[in-house]
């Protein structure tokens, strides 16, 4: 072995065999972990402890060959893996990813660039301002939204509060909002709306009372008129609304806010109007779905997140506005360290973190490499392949929907039902909880859960790159199985 | 060219050639890239707008190849490129990246899961909470520090704020900061503590102007008399101190805040004390630095960047502390469709991101493909060759350091002289600035500023994986020929 100590000496004994072959070696091991994959259940079975049982407590102090890195993923990591990009994994929102995405993750930590200033990388600040424009076209909303890329849709709305928390309430950022005269901010969002919006809200400091849940009509959209209610009750209280989040395929079943009729209602109170199209915001590409975007172009600001449904691995959250000054204003200060005479855009202005990854170069690669027609149709394909199975859904008399199917989710439950086998209790929570079970005890399909009107419903997402009419007929006899058990 | 609008067939088009040759031909471009590394400039050389107007205003509709694409790699991206992994790259602090990393990513975006829940990818909670140990041993730190990784300082700093926030004043979380009948929480911090600090105070909503910005002494650490006479102040006059942020290895000179004496301060005030050692925390882990790190085992909390000085690509920070029961207080939730009967820890609860890639992953590869001896060996060789240039700049009369040198860090100015070229001007701070932009020109490394006693000044900073001395001999003949310009 070469000494590894030599003080003056460039290091390279991390590539002793070149990194080409280095890299090949490690493709093919991807390469052969993707033709077990099928065969893998989907949820990992391991207990709690097992992963972590089988690795040193300490670090090694001296070099590991590959082959023994590469066997303990093979032993350790791989069982201890709950499969994201199994064609079966249609629990959450799936976090696609296609080979483009992930060959461009590899060049991007190899250039390993930081694009917090325009200077420290032009290319990584101009490819991603090029890239948001490109996703706003793909989803037809009109030129004046800007944006930047986040990590991930909880950093993108946390920054969109931040921005109406300045314009709602300009004093906090210098003052504080200990030193309100003015009655506490506030922030509404239907009873669906997503979790983050909650530690958004708590970690802006407007705290989590202050988070309205305005109820839900019949399709689980926001009821507009009960917010503008809430509105106006807050108003005349001496609150401040700061922020309505209306959400487009909410994550408990994809349904969509009225966002039309939320944006009169911002309008009429001159409320910042944040739309969470996590999820379903690259469907709004697709003709025959523009109909559930209505209004959103009226936003102040929008979050749509290509990881979930563009076949761009994690994390990539484009995160767009009308008011991107607003934004900077909110957060933006320049140290002296990161002053520089630059007349072009600093994207560090527009967020919290000061490092920032080339995530633009994978959108690239994914448009390019699929093409728009290709992201498009795999949309299209998971919607069909989502509404057929709601279809069985609601001809099987032991199963019910929870929710009108919208996108590539469907929610059902269990119909509790005397001529149902024994074994299913009566109780239709309990039943479907067990159903679940069962089903992700089978392993071809990972589904999860969530809870609508109070009740827990099974929640299925056909959104996996991959996935394809086999895995949904998997994930049909797996239900049937469990129906049957 | 195979149909990619098939709406019942998974799609391949993607992978025409199959994954491997895709892989190999990236991973050879990778290569000739890093060949061609060390002629190219540091510091990208176009314009503002070079590189958007290479770049079509639209995404293809159609799948392009990826001969188009590496072709424009070269053309339109490389050059647009300032090189964070150039041997000359010596400004900001550099983001280090070797192979295991870069291959860790690769592997990392194929998995593509999500390590928000324990039972999401136990492998990736596991390995996650492993690696923060094998970190704490490698830093010496004692047993009872937990954690976990975040993207950057920024971020491990903010939510460490919001942990501080919520042990100061517990009552923020549910009804806001606008609800205080306390006086405005106050943040402490040295005159060079990082403007994350500043971002983290506004977001968290106690106001820009409740950071307060304490004196440092002649090498430019924080005065802990002057933090002790901060907090009895803000306490009489019914302040009320949330958090002192006391760093090791500031980013304008790498300076160290006694850490020591200002826990003691913490300590008699109680107030939580975070430590930034995001730079040089690594340094930790060699016996003849641990002297500047007395202390640190004391922090409620410290942030500290494999992706700064470990060989990781970005974004890799971790964040430890002793209380991460009170990280969890501060902001963890559980909606109904995340909810699981695991005892098992679940990671999204101690941060604001819910999606959360799995960064584990390179910190594994580097440990295991460098050792821990390797990881030393590159700090102590950086440490070495940064103490031979600040000598040089010593022996040099036309030039004089601006800071004791600290780590890998050397500041240093020009000093103005009748002796000296006339085309020096006279003010020593425009004769650094012109020093630096002829040195950055020049193209061999690329350096940066920062402003020290209100002084502009050169700031050179050894970390890259792959500087050696003739690097830095590069550096030095850079800076005698913009001298002698």
């Amino acid at each position: 072995m070469e000494s590894r100590k030599a003080p003056n000496a460039p290091r390279r004994a991390a590539e002793p065999d070149g990194f080409v072959p280095a890299a090949t070696r490690v493709a093919r091991w991807i390469e052969d972990y993707r033709r077990h994959l099928p065969d893998l259940p989907v949820l990992s079975r391991v207990a709690p402890g097992d992963v972590a049982a089988a690795l040193p407590e300490a670090p090694p102090e001296l070099p590991e060959a590959w082959e023994a890195i590469l066997a303990d993923l093979d032993e350790t990591v791989v069982p201890g893996l709950t499969h994201w990009n199994h064609p079966g994994f249609m629990a959450y929102f799936c976090s696609t990813s296609a080979d483009p995405g992930v060959l461009a993750e590899f060049v991007a930590a190899a250039f390993n660039v930081n694009a917090m200033l325009w200077r420290t990388s032009p290319a990584a600040t101009e490819l991603e301002e090029r890239m948001v424009d490109w996703t706003r076209r793909f989803v037809g909303l009109p030129a004046g939204f800007g944006g930047v890329i986040q990590d991930t849709a909880s950093t993108s709305t946390f920054v969109a509060l931040l921005a109406a928390r300045h314009a709602a309430l300009p004093f906090a950022r210098e003052r504080g909002l200990g030193g309100a005269t003015a009655g506490p901010g506030r922030v509404y969002g239907s009873e669906l709306a997503h979790s983050s919006l909650d530690k958004a809200v708590i970690a802006a400091g407007l705290g989590h009372r202050n988070l309205v849940r305005i109820e839900v009509d019949q399709a689980y959209g926001l009821r507009s008129e009960a917010l503008d209610g809430a509105l106006r009750g807050d108003r005349a209280a001496g609150r401040v609304p700061v922020m309505v989040c209306a959400t487009i395929g909410t994550t408990s079943c994809a349904s969509v806010d009225p966002v039309d009729a939320i944006a009169d209602v911002c309008a009429r109170h001159g409320v910042w109007l944040h739309v969470d199209a996590a999820y379903a915001g690259p469907a709004a590409a697709l003709p025959e779905l523009r109909s559930r975007f209505v209004g959103w172009e009226r936003a102040d600001s929008i979050v749509l997140n290509p990881h979930k449904w563009m076949s761009v691995p994690l994390d990539c959250s484009l995160l767009l506005s009308r008011r991107l000054d607003v934004f900077r204003a909110s957060l933006a200060l320049t140290p002296e360290y990161l002053a520089s005479d630059s007349v072009a855009t600093n994207l560090m202005d527009v967020g919290l973190a000061l490092g920032r990854r080339f995530r633009a170069l994978k959108l690239w690669f994914v448009f390019r490499r699929e093409g728009a027609e290709g992201i498009r149709a795999m949309i299209r394909r998971h919607c069909e392949l989502a509404r057929a199975f709601a279809d069985r859904v609601e001809a099987e008399p032991r199963l019910e929907l929870a929710a009108p199917p919208s996108f590539g989710t469907v929610c059902f439950r269990a119909v509790p039902s005397d001529r149902g086998p024994a074994n299913l209790v009566r109780d239709a929570c309990a039943a479907t909880r067990q159903l679940l079970e069962r089903v992700n005890r089978d392993g071809r399909v990972f589904l999860s859960h969530t809870e609508l009107d109070g009740r827990y419903a099974a929640r299925l997402v056909v959104g996996g790159a991959h996935t394809g009419p086999a895995h949904l007929e998997a994930a049909w006899d797996s239900v049937t199985a469990a129906l049957n058990d």
